[in-house]
């Protein structure tokens, strides 16, 4: 049985521990909540306060050329490509996760409707996070598509001849379970499929590798593991086999090719730049930056995989001091213990008491956490299926092994002491 | 023939001077380019800073509740509601012009088709902004309409019982020449034809207003007379006589009607709070609120009718002394004298020398004034009906009328010393 000891040694042998120093964390907050929104890099702070003061306040129009603001959406592309196995120059971070999603789902469609004229179904998973799902139902809506939503042990069967495209979230807001990109890809593929993956809850957080798995579109968050603060524009990405072939509807002028002639007609610019749209909120993506520049510290000391190795002993290490700890107290584990089906997160299921009509508690027992200063989240089951779940992720650049230690001690203390029972725990708010 | 000391007295007369010291101005410079990126409030770097250090650094996920990071679309859609004729609750700050203008563009295509279906034509103007007309070739390439760009001469006669959407920008970029508002709109209306407005010159410049002017939908830009910073949030108002008919397209977490059940299926908040799509830049959007603030000084000092007067009272006194100070130098005026009729700018023609083959001249003479710190910018003509033009903006809340002085005077200067001849100042850049 791992003591607090042990926890405090794991942390001492660790070699990304220096990576923590990069971070502004709050005192008092041991804070699992980077797949909500990342904490804030130290360098963020003067960098946007330049950003303000000088190139905005002095610099003014002049700006856009002196301080490189036109150049942003694809030098950020590039250190984002860096984390997601894709190539320099395939990337540009831009709008949200929702509206970069309607841009590579459309072009999607666009292909298939013009390689498999004939297929008109969207395969995607029920528990995908909903505002995928959204997106996906208004442009099914539009063009006359069908969405089918499948359990995530349904999705190799319903690889049919009759699907247009197979839209996944990597790994799973709700679970943190994550699946084989290269396998279910390759089986979409077998059937004339194309695939685009949400990776929301991986850049930054797992190794993805895009390119070699032979994906077709991608997109993915700013502000969770990437650290790029709340809002932090989002990103996009389409493997070069397809980015030319087809405008995204978000024809903007920033996507372009020489938006810098006002001519009447659009004419998209080449590569991934086509998949820009209007101006972009260049306070946000200085911030951003900062953000994704903890990451090229990270890479001295191994990178992505060096990353993925804490992570996962992280994520051990919350488990197994839960199933000790916090026994006999209704809780489940909704995570896969398998390495290579685990995200960043742990995700606890506690069941309804159905009979008594009662809450399962995993709301109030997140707030009576956050009160403690161990900040997960919450997210809402269905009373069926899915049950209510407490959230916890653990992003590896700045949670440490004594931080699980003590979370779980908060957290078996919260239970056994009854305190989430308390009326103040139950005010509902939350966020993804 | 005015005079330098007349321009000071009419600084000393004007009742909003005092608007000015809510800015910060870099030393030395003129700047007459608010029509593309507004300056710095003084209150943003403070404000900025502490939505950095600690609403995201200290109160991390939390904000979203506690420093009401939910409400900021709507917060700031009511303030920029003020500006533009509409009501509190019917404007939300979101995403960019364009990403808006599909938005729009796409529900007024949806009533269409519903109310008079064999309407297959969106009428706008040549010289409208490009990006307008990418965003609607667009849209009519995937819906099979037809865009139709006409004179703006010729845009009463076009108004035929075959016109689904009439789609303006108020005032024009090029020219800063104003359209009639309610007149287009009732014209249009009694062809059974919506109206799309883009406000992106006239938020904040001019008097707007929609609902008095019955008009359908309308979006407009954050970072230009709104002084919110470069790419702040755009924003959009729908007429709430639509605003329920239809989805927008871009159909994400943050328009749905109870984001936080986490359904699988869209339903979308009642109101204009469905035109929101994904998660917003919140440091952008704290910027944009300080540009919007300053707005409500101005109130207690008349507000828009009163920053009126003083904006025509700038631009009248710039063509009064370009026409007397700058004569011989192969200069035009491509913005209306009629006050009804233009906008917050001023627009120079320059010929091109079509014998000699050689420029006009205007980008090099832009370039020579943003050396010498007077700041307006370069818009390239088609070597046709549209001349190289010399843009110049007029903010009421911080230009002076001294400052009209000297930038006719340096305008002057750089004219008859032959100094824009210079090669240094032919290096082609610049932003809208």
């Amino acid at each position: 049985m791992k003591t607090l000891f042990d926890c405090q040694q794991l942390d001492a042998q660790d070699p990304l521990r220096s990576l923590r120093t990069h971070f502004s964390l709050p005192e008092g907050v041991i804070y699992l909540d980077g797949n909500s929104l990342g904490v804030l890099p130290k360098t963020a702070a003067a960098r946007v306060a330049e950003v303000v003061t000088q190139e905005w306040g002095q610099g003014l129009i002049r700006s856009w050329n002196s301080a490189g603001w036109f150049s942003l959406p694809q030098r950020l592309g590039d250190k984002i490509a860096a984390l997601i196995g894709a190539d320099a120059g395939e990337v540009v971070a831009t709008d949200s996760t929702s509206i970069n999603l309607y841009k590579v789902l459309s072009a999607a469609l666009n292909i298939a409707a013009q390689d498999v004229p004939q297929r008109k179904t969207i395969v995607s998973e029920r528990s995908n996070f909903p505002t995928d799902l959204y997106i996906a139902e208004a442009l099914c809506q539009e063009r006359g598509y069908h969405l089918q939503l499948v359990e995530p042990e349904a999705i190799a069967a319903s690889l049919t001849d009759q699907v247009a495209v197979l839209m996944l979230t990597h790994v799973n807001y709700r679970t943190g379970a994550m699946h084989d990109m290269a396998a279910l890809t390759a089986l979409a593929h077998q059937q004339g499929t194309l695939t685009v993956w949400d990776l929301a809850h991986s850049a930054g957080a797992v190794p993805v590798a895009l390119k070699a798995a032979g994906a077709d579109f991608a997109i993915g968050c700013g502000y969770k593991y990437l650290n790029g603060g709340p809002g932090a524009p989002a990103f996009v990405w389409v493997n070069p086999l397809h980015t030319e072939r087809f405008w995204q509807p978000l024809a903007g002028w920033w996507g372009h090719a020489t938006p810098f002639e006002f001519t009447p007609n659009y004419r998209p610019a080449p590569g991934i730049g086509r998949y820009l749209c209007g101006t972009q909120p260049i306070l946000s993506m200085a911030a951003l930056e900062c953000g994704l520049d903890v990451f090229s510290a990270a890479q001295a000391l191994g990178g992505m995989a060096a990353l993925r190795t804490k992570s996962l002993a992280l994520t051990d290490l919350f488990i197994e001091l839960v199933e000790q700890r916090c026994r006999g107290h209704g809780l489940g584990l909704a995570t896969p213990k398998a390495h290579d089906q685990r995200g960043s997160q742990v995700c606890l299921t506690r069941e309804h008491a159905k009979q008594t009509g009662e809450s399962s508690g995993a709301f109030a027992i997140v707030q009576a956490l956050i009160a403690r200063g161990v900040i997960g989240d919450f997210r809402a089951g269905d009373g069926n299926k899915h049950k209510d779940i407490l959230r916890f992720g653990f992003t590896p650049l700045y949670v440490g092994f004594e931080d699980v230690w003590h979370a779980v001690e908060h957290l078996k203390q919260v239970l056994e002491s009854g305190e989430w029972q308390r009326p103040e725990f139950n005010q509902k708010h939350s966020v993804t």
